[in-house]
């Protein structure tokens, strides 16, 4: 039996320990997952900690980590995923596509209990292109490059099974700027505009399922539609695979299969609530996991912030799951700093949808009441860095003990707090 | 006569110059500007480029800059000054509390061709404070301070008006964690419970407003009583505080002179959106200059990013003027590279609203063509910061000349480009 299958019956281990985590009542969490709303990612070759995501839930955010063939060096990697752990990530994505992939994943399977997610068509597609191309693999390529990801214990798998000779449709007669901006999603259209086939994820959508409750991975339904650039936004081919999405997501419900759904991508500010609103609809409240969005095209270096403004949004209005974006997107792969910073970003605006969702401010009120009191270590333990926060604070030169070189002598709070106590003794 | 006056009378060079830059007929700008809801400062003394701020343009940004007590190097800071007309500020505020204020201010002035404005209260009190107390400073004493600022050109002037008696009896039982958090506004809370009097820039608001048609300085009124923390968002002293500032831009405005109403500060998500509209309720459309508002408390270190996500917001909702925050926020003063680092967030932010809000989306557009193309050197003439989207690419190891180290060998773009192209060919 599945977890949902279990959740039907009653009150799992799971949802227990997501219940107490969440501070909300574990029937509630049940009743959710056994809808579908709350998705709690587990292989159990890997039980990973349970960490649930969905209706109700505090936003999760993920790291994408992974080599490249011009980059590939494992230890790399598993710092990466350690930083990511400590910094307070919630999932991580193996999205290796260089050196030994299968070790790799291994390795951070190992190393991390946090729930491990992979895009099996990755290592699939590049073992067939460096063969002779991408466009030759076969279903049963497809289908074992799962399993295996499967047997070595991944919680979730991003898998493009809304990609259909339909949608291909769509895009040979879109305007869009930038096609196909998925990795997976053009390994796919680009099979599918080859063979003239259906996609295998989609045809044999029910073998897939087989799988996903033998393994008991969750599916995170992939958009390999996603539009590329603010221009290509909201656009024929996207809202054409996220209706197709919405058709799996119950279609995998009704056989105990966990899903999310995943979304763009680049959008503009004014479109990112009811892109958040349309997901929540055609999908019956799965699960939505944004990558970013980010919320223009020209910041370059600076990703990590634009999907930031966009994550924070997408998030207040319903958004379960962050893919956090580093600074270095659409340049080069991550280094372990830019893993920290883009996990910084999106966590940021993982707690400032929690705080307008009316998630407990105990937090910011810690550091409210550390930050009149001047008191420095405090406001360091509290922070969602205390290093940096630290070394800035350090940076300065300052003659008082407790004072910032901001303000050096002329204290707002200092001042305020003089006068007021004064005052007080005078009335 | 002002410029509201001139332009009352019909179109002037400043209202030409605007309408080019953003692309509106000079008659709007016009009305808009004579009915207070766009601002261009400039003292004729400075006569900086015309910039205008408000309903209908693009979303500016301003850098603070200036030394401190701990950190007074007159260079340090021009250097900021030329960094933040370099990576596109808007306007610039000299917040000088160390070494030789006067004559840093002058060399700003000098220095740059964009808008500059001040504090003068700060140079005020902090003479008092270092002298004995800042509440000993009178009432001569602070117009004085303002019309040295008004004589050196400064272009606007933030100015604590909206602080009185009556404020200071909200906060006096108020249930805020952190009181006031501004600097000016604390020297005149302080000045008020000391003294027991009405603040002098409130009683004697026609004198200032006679000063500021003299020397043609815009006013920026000042939220002395701005939220410093998430839980005191929103609070009883701030709306009063608002409220007043309302009436205030009535009366500025009957006598010609240009304001501007600054707002918080530290809003949750959630309270942006209101915020901006009660704002324009209160205050008759008159330009919203928001700091940040930061979206969370807990990420010292990482204020530009909880800065962004706000003020993206509060300018897609009609905020017109960002004032940017830096990394070093909350901790000391910031270095070159935060000054840079601040303004690239805040650009974002104005940008993504801008986009939101409608206004072209042509340079996006051109990003997106660049990324199709894989055409780096297009992207960097497109990007906001061309060295850093420079440094991070060539930071790869690329085998091929134009593909990134993130996706080596398997572009999504050319894979798809190259099978959609022998789709076409065969159809």
């Amino acid at each position: 039996m599945t977890l949902m299958e279990r959740a039907a019956r009653g009150i799992t281990p799971e949802i227990e320990a997501v219940s107490v985590k969440e501070g909300l009542e574990p029937e509630i969490v049940r009743r959710r997952l056994v809808a579908g709303r709350i998705v709690i990612a587990g292989n159990p070759l890997h039980d990973p900690e349970p960490c649930g995501i969905g209706e109700g839930l505090s936003v999760k955010v993920n790291v994408n980590i992974g080599t490249s063939r011009d980059r590939a060096n494992p230890d790399e990697e598993l710092r990466k995923a350690r930083i990511a752990v400590q910094y307070g990530a919630d999932a991580i994505m193996d999205l290796s596509t260089g050196g030994d992939i299968d070790s790799i994943r291994r390795a951070m399977l190992k190393e991390v209990r946090i729930p491990v997610g992979t895009v099996p068509i990755y290592q699939t597609g590049l073992r067939m292109a460096r063969k002779s191309a991408v466009v030759d693999m076969d279903e049963d390529d497809i289908f074992q490059g799962i399993e295996l990801h499967a047997k070595d214990g991944v919680d979730f798998m991003t898998l493009h099974c809304g990609i259909t000779l339909e949608t291909v449709q769509t895009l040979r007669s879109s305007e869009r700027f930038t096609d196909v901006v998925s990795r997976g999603g053009s390994f796919l259209v680009a099979w599918i505009l080859h063979n003239g086939k259906e996609n295998p994820l989609y045809e044999r959508f029910d073998y897939l399922l087989e799988m996903a409750r033998k393994y008991e991975f969750a599916i995170s339904l992939g958009d390999g539609l996603r539009p590329g650039c603010i221009h290509d936004a909201s656009d024929a081919a996207q809202l054409h695979e996220l209706q197709t999405l919405g058709r799996l997501v119950k279609r995998a419900r009704s056989q105990g299969v966990q899903t999310i759904v995943e979304g763009p991508g680049h959008v503009p500010l004014d479109q990112i609530e009811w892109n958040v609103r349309l997901e929540k609809a055609l999908c019956d409240g799965a699960p939505f996991y944004v990558l970013g969005p980010l919320v223009t095209d020209i910041a370059p270096g600076y990703d990590h912030i634009t999907g930031a403004i966009g994550g924070a949004l997408a998030a207040y209005h319903g958004a379960d799951f962050l893919c956090y974006v580093t600074p270095a997107e659409h340049l080069c792969l991550p280094s372990a700093e830019d893993v920290k910073e883009g996990l910084m970003a999106s966590k940021i605006a993982a707690h400032a949808a929690d705080l307008a969702r009316g998630r407990s401010s105990a937090r910011d009120d810690e550091m409210a009441h550390a930050r009149k009191e001047l008191d420095w270590e405090r406001m360091y333990r509290v922070a969602l860095d205390p290093e940096k926060a630290r070394a800035y604070r350090s940076r300065g030169h300052n003659e008082d003990t407790n004072g910032c070189e901001m303000c050096g002598d002329v204290c707002a709070i200092k001042i305020v707090r003089e006068y007021l106590k004064k005052d007080a003794q005078k009335r």
